[in-house]
């Protein structure tokens, strides 16, 4: 099967990883993933919140927005709405809780990491491309941390990237385009780490009911995807290896 | 393995479903679950939301909140804040989309039921006690509309109920306590109809990464748990069958 | 004259008093009187507000909201509205004031008490209702206070009671059902301690003017109400008489 | 007994009524008494809000604030807080309730008059002094609505005034200062209109329970302090007799 | 050229400065220009915004609003609406930069003066009016300072006034009323210290655009008005000279 | 005088103008001025605000924000704290009146353009790069409208710029960093046509005030820089000049 924009149905779109694209973060990424555009900044903080204060811990947190002509429409702006979308909140729970399982908190002292991912174009997969990419701004980011006062243990468990996943006529597709994304049944976001251990699974079949066969095709088609992905992210930034944990 | 109060590993706790508990809603159920307890009503409205209008077809939404003092300590009332939680933002959002899955919108006609679930005491898997009585109170209202105007063709494709699992020691329990919850590694929370297609998937593994076998090994317990659920729910309301697509 | 529900017209409806209905807070009732029912929780904090710092004084404040389908229409969430609406924080005024009008403040200690009153169904009497349970809640909470770290002397003045009262024709009726709130003259909320002192006076005329004697016949009515519910109050909860100034 | 001001037990403040103070609204009325100060607008808008349209009948709405130094110490501004604090929403309502309990609404017509009071200085007395003055700029609005559409019926039932008094070692005090009644044991607003019918009663007793017979006293006492404020109404806008009826 | 108020164009609108018009404020001044009604209060506190903490300075906020039917029509009030309007958020800060100005900060110590500026009725002007009326009430605020602990130098660079002017058919007209304003080409707001020297210049020309030539013109008319301002804030507070750097 | 970057006084930045960047928009630009970099985006509605149906005139507005970490420390986002900054609110009001100022609105007919400003990294001059590429993405919209709905006369009075510029020791230096900003005198934000006419113009000495002498020397300067930028604006969109009035 050939879809709109030439790809095999395994394919992941053209991707491109931009790291330390901010001049003042300390981590950046500004990921391409086709016509999706995310901007990724990593800021590290000295504190944490009050529920991890005294543990020793440290901890990541995630804000997710969309500029208003991210979209083909133009959406509200939310500051001007006086609060978040739920899509909103949902996406940076979500995005926070997949780097914080690629992590040993206990590794990184009390100290906080917040990523903010900011779409500056959508076309579908906004969510994934903003875990892929917030990996790389975290990952440059205890880089950072690193050079001035070293980790005693390696801090991250493994790379850590997501892809979206989609049935199609019973088949799966990888990385679905925001016009697939709107025609296909069951919609799945996955989160692994380039050990091959799973974060999150979400799938969701508003649409069209799943069985536990189409569960496991699905996640084979995630998985080569999710291959190809850490490909490039381990080739962008080489540096970054000694903080994975082998 | 027996659990610290006493149930073995693939037991759920002990669940009574009150239909009917509120005197004003269409639909209405109060979940008992263990110590967790949701009052959820349905509120049949003849209108669609804008982006449904002349689709010819229904919406279902939910909106879902804790009492102040559903939890051991007291948690801050969101109207005094002046908003919703994050947490209570992404729950309501699965609820909706878990019992849209449950249901031919098309069949619904253009209108809305709106499930309204408020926990009044918590003792973890709130949200997926508010699906399984979310769809007891869909159930309800959806039976009083075909009193006044006989649906066409049934529009439920099934029965849906949800359940909690995790992973500890490697082994699988279903339907964890908030205790079992905050020392366990992997939590899913999974969605089914009675049919046995899948709704929705949730993962997360913020503690502890899952490999396929354990994914495989935790739907294969919330299965039994699941088919529980389901017994008691059509032994609750036999009168509701004849919405049901067979 | 005999009413819609077959009450005389100093009759108050069937009620009942479920003390400690709520398996976490310090101390709680679940009021049900005709079809309205209340939900109230006592929450103990060993602080103050800021203005009571240093006073040696504590402080008794409550909240109070509707579930949305509390009411015959489904009402809007004020999480959701992002506010509190002008009736509850008037309502939650009142409670506040009037608790503390019960108790001695200075015997208290610097320490808090929180009444959440969360109403599952409300025909009528909301208010008052929380005010009864709200007692109710408080005198348990207060024992559990003395229980650890025993009162120098009983921190109350009497049990505290509320009750509704309005003139139909020119006749006073007690506890009013929302429908006979709606085509009523006067309304009056009474609240008085099972001394005979009052405590709180609130009558409003937007309907219809009242004079100086009519005052004094809805007074004289509302005291039958107070005394039927101080004596349901006394007996359920008789344990708690030590608290209770004589 | 004398009074840190000088006055008798039973005597008003100085008070002075400056009828159109606004020179762009409706109505209006600049009520100065002793050091509080009030600016009350009326305006009229040919719509009602949507639960009253269709009824044939008007409405009365009003808006409470208080300027961030009205006070000894500077309050937040609630614009710059982003809502109005509980207190000025329960007197607005408060204050609303009043003054549409001096109008037949259904002699208005489906027109809305909205006052908004501004306390530009606060020394006691405030929502009382609303009342007062709002029911000035009411009288001033409706009679130039009257020049242009005359009202078949006269629409007000008589003139309304408001006054606190309050107890102190169990005499009576009318029209309290700040200081008087941050000492006082319990505190009543009273409204009454010029006819002798009471339209609102609110007493507490947050700081000293009180009985039937001190009831009694306290109403003898208003009802003086509310004739003296009557007879300047009367005396300040004598040609709006006309829209009260005889 | 006659102004529709027989004004000539150079001349600013009949001018009244009510200094201590507030029985609590530090500092208070009802300025009344023309129709333009505005009362700004000063509060004196004991420390400074967090950014300013430990500088040896002190800090300048106002706080800008209209009360609802300052308008010819009424506005929304900005505390039911839960935020200021854009407008009075850009008001406010230009007030506070020039007021600042006119300060040199390092005198005045970690204190802050908080300009609460409250606009009763409007006829355009109101900024400028807020402006020139809150140096009154900050001038007279200092003097209380001074008086309990005086300053070692004088902390004014001089007296502070301000002025709108515009453009009609190439002339330029003084202080403006709103209907001028309405018509005019380019609008300025124009603020000068005593001595001449400037402290913001806004122009803008949404309307008509001007040439630097026009905005000598315009400065220069500007000059004129301001002078007459400033004699009569000169007359109004002599005892406040001292306080002036010369 | 050689300024830290190596720049002369009178010199801009190296300024990027990249037409298009968005894939959505009508109209967009991604502006780079040093280290600042700001997107906009332009959306053509069909439809005006309320106040200005009926008048056959459309409007412009703009929307202004920075993402957290475009600075160096982060800044909290917007809309998780509720709403705009004070600084955005008065920096989107002047881009759209300075906007509104280049254009013959009752030529553009009853539509709008919104233009969303949305600061990527920020170093001095966000709000003047904003007006710049402001007027590069409404150019380009407007555009996007003539080819479908030709104009009937052009609706661009001129092509708009804007820089600040500031005195350091009595010298105008142009295009200001955040560096020179912070330590700068008068600082002064001018809007420009190429026609020479200005349309806005803001100098503001909260630290160093100014005289007639220094207003000239900094609008001598400031002509010069934007001479410059507006070469490089008619060179980036040759084929716009259709739509500019000559």
């Amino acid at each position: 099967m050939v879809r709109a924009d030439g790809r095999d149905a395994l394919d992941i779109r053209p991707l491109r990883l931009e790291l330390g694209f901010n001049a003042w973060a300390e981590g950046s990424c500004l990921i391409t993933v086709g016509r999706t555009q995310v901007l990724v900044t990593a800021t590290v903080e000295e504190k944490v919140p009050p529920f991890m204060r005294g543990t020793g811990q440290g901890w990541i947190q995630a804000e997710y927005a969309m500029l208003p002509r991210a979209t083909q429409e133009r959406t509200h702006r939310e500051a001007v709405r006086g609060r978040q979308q739920g899509r909103s909140v949902e996406i940076q729970r979500l995005i926070g809780r997949a780097l914080r399982g690629a992590l040993d908190l206990s590794r990184l002292g009390e100290r906080s990491v917040i990523l903010d991912c900011d779409v500056l174009q959508a076309d579908g997969g906004t969510r994934t491309a903003a875990i892929t990419a917030g990996f790389m701004a975290l990952w440059q980011a205890l880089l950072s941390i690193h050079r001035k006062s070293p980790f005693h243990a390696p801090p991250l468990k493994g790379r850590l990237a997501a892809v979206s996943v989609g049935l199609q006529n019973g088949q799966p597709l990888v990385d679905l385009t925001y016009a697939e994304d709107s025609v296909i049944g069951a919609d799945f976001n996955l989160v692994r780490l380039s050990t091959g251990d799973w974060v999150e699974i979400q799938g969701t079949a508003e649409h069209r009911l799943f069985s536990r066969t189409e569960l496991n095709a699905l996640l084979d088609a995630a998985e080569i995807g999710l291959s190809a992905i850490d490909t490039i992210q381990a080739e962008t930034f080489p540096e970054g290896a000694v903080l994975i944990e082998s």
